[in-house]
């Protein structure tokens, strides 16, 4: 795949002068058209030899385009607050909104690369990078991010001579850094690395192009007509299988709102004694010093009128106040609409030592989105993969994941409904929305079903409480997620 | 002060039933007015005796509020990221936006409580404590946040019996934290140190109020009166006199553009030969050791087409990619035009061996938004004192801040301007705008030499560049960041 940039091509300068004019106004004129129909953001990954210079390309691109449009973001070796969420979320963090441009650079191919460029690589750490990569690339792809990424190549011979060069002069040696002297030994590591890491994500929805970089006239027009491609493709691409295939197994037979007792009660001595003992232990577990190095994540959903404002309230009464983050999710804003669905959740992972209580969550998007048609139906049905690879993320990272469906039968919501609109104080709590959801209870009823089918895991499990008794259901959670804590401390 | 709060005056059930209907309604409805209005945002600070239930009081406000629309902020010890900003960078992050309401719990007066509670307070530190919060809060008083404090306070006495009452059942022992067994013992001093915090930050713009804590019923009805009657204040307070006092006094003669030679130029050898030195010991200091410890923070201005974005690709030329981050500044968004001025650029300072680099920066508000009446006079003439704070809180946390204004004639303005129409790629460069502002040459030069007058200080100078030259501004910019560096590293 390397061949031609192998033999380090030239472009004449005369060639250049024509082609750099033409190149500019396309690029100028594919970036504005662009932000205007603002339909989907673009992501340049620029990756390839060390000394090829990427560096100089990226500034490039930055002078030939409207930089003001353009967000140039390069990853170093991860922060402590990086480290404590999954290796995508520095990235997840940084995607730039629809209409917009993206360069990015030390990005999720470093750790792939670096495996694949080692004595010995391990391969199944190479097919566990690249399935991530895969599965991530997939997932803004189908969500209106277009990815393009960039290998820059030259021959070994040309790398040691543009070294020489630089060195020859005080003005130009500092160009060479102390990293490029390491990698130059390693020239034939990183390429056939690069092959590693090209081969396994080569996806028509994010494709790799080759770049000669021997020559700055070439790399320069090369990378400027991938760019240009990439802006002018108007139509969104096909996306992988897997989004669409058939979600992981249950970890157990699948839970159904009709398969519970919603006649458990609870009465108030009981309740009040049961309530206090465990959020002790809450309290208890969560001071521990094994949280410290832990994170959990709280998701709450269920009929309007069901009981989780109440309910997060009896768990975050057991917490120091520092140590969690209530987020009641609604309508998404226009600046979350301009990303990818799940942006708004990576954002509010939760650091080490903290928890994050969701009051409706992600799966707003096959729940009320599905039935209001708020979604199209290819949006919600690949929403369980996503969902599923999103939570997988979590899981896999330490964070432990909790999931309540606080359910409650048509005739008590009603009466809920009724108390609300007659308080003077709870009134607020009860919209037409809610009315007109109640409407609707069958509908939602069937996608909850398909919810729990598709995202119930061992690892992120749903726990349906039956909630036509408050008490009932408050401690129910209680002792879920006191259980679950014990258990993973 | 705490007189009343010290004699743990109790509220009968009775009273309370009638008092809770009422201001919950109340609550509720002055609540959504201003979130209707949205003209200004409201801070609850939080603070007061340990175990006087400033927890439950949150949940309290959460629960008889509409808690979508609260923001609940609890901080403990800072984060890594947090130590390498400024002490109020977490807070400035995390301002709610106008019509919304933020409870703030761990407040900026943890450091003050801190060390008025030691055995021997150190007065001076004590008066630098309390003058930063004076300042933070006149900011933020001034640019739309309306803040009051709440004191939990209750007796010695009141104190103890509490612990002792929790501690009797198991249902409720685990509510006395590690924490609050310490702090019985230093009761006095934290009453003190209450004592010395309130008065010395009492402000009207920023009032205390003490809360009787002992009664929990009494507790939940003036806390939420307190709360009732500032989301019911409609007019914004005058703010202390300090933000419109006189600027502190520049560090040298004042500046003016009209002291500068135009007529500065370096021909091409020189520059290439000095452009690539200064570049590599740019390249130099910015890898060195030392630099992992500070940050830098660049501020670009000048009139259009002075060359800003050449020269900050002259200096990026030398930066690793991962170093630094181009902040192009425009007109601001709705989500930054719903907080104080400042927050989009506190938002964005620099990690400790980064470089936050600032294609125009918070001088808009004196400049562009000062000539085309977008800042009201009252706004920008307070926009010197805020940034002058601004600079100082960066600068004394040891970030350095260099200031370039790029100057050039109207004539060589004009000439670039018609060049620039006429490059089929450079045109974007130019807009009505540019014009428009060309034909207010007077005022803006007016403007600039106001800002020149008002904010340049020792440790965040101005630098004016002649840059009739495009070659000589660049050297000069790079020769100024570089000696800078070298001295301070």
């Amino acid at each position: 795949m390397f061949d031609e940039a192998q033999s380090d091509p030239t472009l004449s300068k005369d060639a250049y002068q024509t082609l750099e004019a033409r190149l500019r106004v396309a690029l100028l004129k594919a970036q504005y058209s662009r932000l205007e129909r603002a339909d989907r953001a673009l992501l340049v990954v620029v990756a390839g030899i060390d000394g090829a210079g990427k560096g100089a390309a990226i500034n490039l691109l930055n002078e030939w385009m409207d930089p003001r449009h353009i967000k140039t973001m390069a990853f170093g070796p991860p922060e402590a607050d990086e480290l404590e969420r999954p290796p995508m979320w520095r990235y997840w963090n940084a995607l730039p909104a629809k209409g917009r441009t993206g360069i990015v650079f030390g990005s999720w191919y470093v750790p792939l690369l670096r495996e694949a460029a080692r004595k010995k690589p391990r391969q199944r750490r190479i097919e566990a990078h690249a399935e991530a990569i895969r599965r991530f690339e997939a997932v803004l792809a189908a969500e209106g991010v277009q990815i393009v990424k960039l290998w820059y190549h030259l021959s070994a011979q040309a790398q040691a001579d543009r070294t020489r060069r630089l060195l020859s002069s005080p003005e130009t040696a500092w160009q060479v850094t102390p990293a490029d002297r390491k990698v130059q030994k390693k020239y034939h590591r990183l390429c056939d690395a690069g092959r590693v890491a090209i081969s396994l994500t080569d996806d028509a929805h994010a494709p790799w192009t080759i770049i000669p970089s021997a020559d700055e006239r070439l790399r320069a027009v090369r990378g400027s007509e991938a760019v240009l491609a990439a802006l002018r493709r108007r139509s969104a691409p096909r996306v992988a299988a897997w989004l669409a295939g058939p979600p992981p197994k249950p970890a157990r037979p699948a839970l159904r709102l009709d398969q519970i007792d919603y006649r458990a009660r609870l009465d108030k001595d009981n309740y009040e004694s049961a309530l206090g003992l465990l959020q002790g232990r809450l309290a208890e577990a969560a001071r521990s010093d094994a949280f410290r190095q832990r994170s959990l994540v709280l998701v709450f959903e269920g009929q309007d009128a069901a009981g989780k404002g109440g309910t997060i309230r009896r768990v975050t009464h057991a917490l120091d106040a520092r140590q969690y983050d209530i987020n009641p999710i609604s309508v998404p804003a226009p600046y979350e609409l301009a990303r990818p669905y799940l942006w708004r959740f990576w954002r509010r992972l939760p650091r080490l030592g903290r928890i994050a209580i969701f009051d409706r969550s992600w799966y707003g998007r096959v729940l009320v989105e599905r039935v209001e048609g708020l979604a199209r139906p290819a949006e919600w049905r690949r929403a369980y993969a996503e969902i599923n690879d999103f939570e997988h993320q979590l899981t896999s990272h330490g964070i432990i994941v909790l999931k309540f469906w606080l359910a409650l039968t048509p005739d008590v919501q009603l009466e809920r409904f009724r108390q609300r609109q007659q308080s003077p104080f709870k009134h607020f709590k009860i919209t037409d929305d809610d009315w007109r959801n109640r409407k609707k209870w069958r509908e939602y009823a069937a996608a909850t079903n398909a919810m729990l089918a598709h995202t119930d895991s061992a690892p992120a499990p749903w726990h349906v409480v039956p909630s036509n008794d408050k008490r009932y259901a408050r401690v129910q959670v209680l002792r879920h997620i006191v259980d679950t804590l014990e258990n993973s401390l």
